[in-house]
């Protein structure tokens, strides 16, 4: 049976196709949004795709630039969510209900190739008091799917690292074989890790809670006391 | 209060247009998905926006064109698909799921400018067999709008139409004084409505059975007996 996985190209996406992998027949979504290292998240797709020797027509890129308009509003508070996320690194083409967007887009492929289940590698942890990335939100979509597909068994999402830290994400994806070196989680740079921006931080800390060492470059590396 | 709309330019579109303007500040969303008379319906969407006095900062266009490629698979169950819906003029871009795809295009705008609610002019009548044209799937949706944005008092969507009949949905519209005279609801022409095809004989159908003139154009009518 086909999975849809989400593979933005990340360290916790990757972990994830590592255990869809586990059970099914993988078919790879990825998803650009205008951000800032889109280039080398679509290359770290593609070497994750090519590591598990998925086949062309079971991978989809997909643009959802288009919606960055809709943040483009000069709307005060829509300035506002900018300001706050740009400082995270995030660029300022955030569109919220973005999570929806991408799971509708991945339903409708789901439907097309017959998958029978919906890997997300959302982390409520990371949710930033951004709803759509909490289980509640993923329970109501399975309804939705429900409702709104033609599907006898509905399509089922998988969320397994919904409740993870990650330390235990790294973790599963040690013991999963996951090809960690070729994830990418910087929100900077494209060549070297920056090592310093909040996902940098992130994913480092990980490593060293796992008592494991990160495989990626890094230009350099955060204070001791940031792990 | 805003009220987000998707308006297509067909007939159902416009009376629910007619019916939110009657409560709300108005903000039109037009989808384009690659339909044949996209077009016609486009400049019909800004024909009803120009009617109803919506400023262009309350008109957005999106296209979702791209998400055809989903449905240019050349798995056999997708030709099925094309072939059954090609039959009925519509053209062989189907995307499954493709409402859900537009609401959340339409949450995340609704979220950007503030507004407290959103109306779909979907008719289950209509739904062909298509379930995410049925009240359950928008029920399920408005629970994913609830979990899924940070709305305090959350966006409720609205489908006035989801259970009336054609004769029905043109008797409000004509009290309403809705613009019908600028609605286009033929799939294959877009300067005379052919008259013949099945959404053009669904429309003289309810205007005879609301025992009312059609104002648009026609190449010519369908045999009494379709009336």
């Amino acid at each position: 049976m086909k999975a849809v996985v989400l593979a933005s190209g990340g360290m916790d996406s990757c972990v994830t196709v590592a255990m869809a992998a586990q059970e099914y027949e993988l078919a790879l979504l990825h998803i650009n949004y205008g951000q800032r290292t889109q280039e080398r998240e679509f290359r770290a797709f593609h070497d994750i795709a090519d590591f598990y020797r998925v086949p062309d027509d079971h991978r989809l890129v997909i643009s959802i630039e288009h919606l960055a308009r809709i943040g483009g509003s000069s709307l005060t508070h829509l300035e506002v969510h900018d300001a706050e996320k740009e400082s995270h690194g995030i660029p300022n083409t955030y569109v919220p209900f973005r999570n929806a967007n991408m799971m509708s887009i991945a339903v409708s492929w789901a439907e097309v190739i017959g998958a029978g289940a919906l890997f997300v590698g959302a982390v409520e942890e990371d949710s930033s008091g951004y709803p759509d990335c909490r289980e509640t939100f993923y329970d109501a979509f399975q309804r939705v799917i429900e409702t709104g597909t033609k599907y006898e068994t509905p399509l089922r999402i998988h969320t397994p690292l919904i409740h993870l830290g990650k330390d235990e994400i790294i973790r599963q994806g040690l013991a999963l074989g996951a090809p960690l070196h070729l994830s990418w989680s910087c929100y900077k740079n494209e060549d070297r890790a920056c090592g310093v921006c909040e996902s940098c931080v992130l994913r480092l800390r990980g490593f060293r809670r796992a008592g494991a060492e990160d495989p990626i470059p890094y230009e350099r590396y955060p204070d001791e006391g940031l792990l």
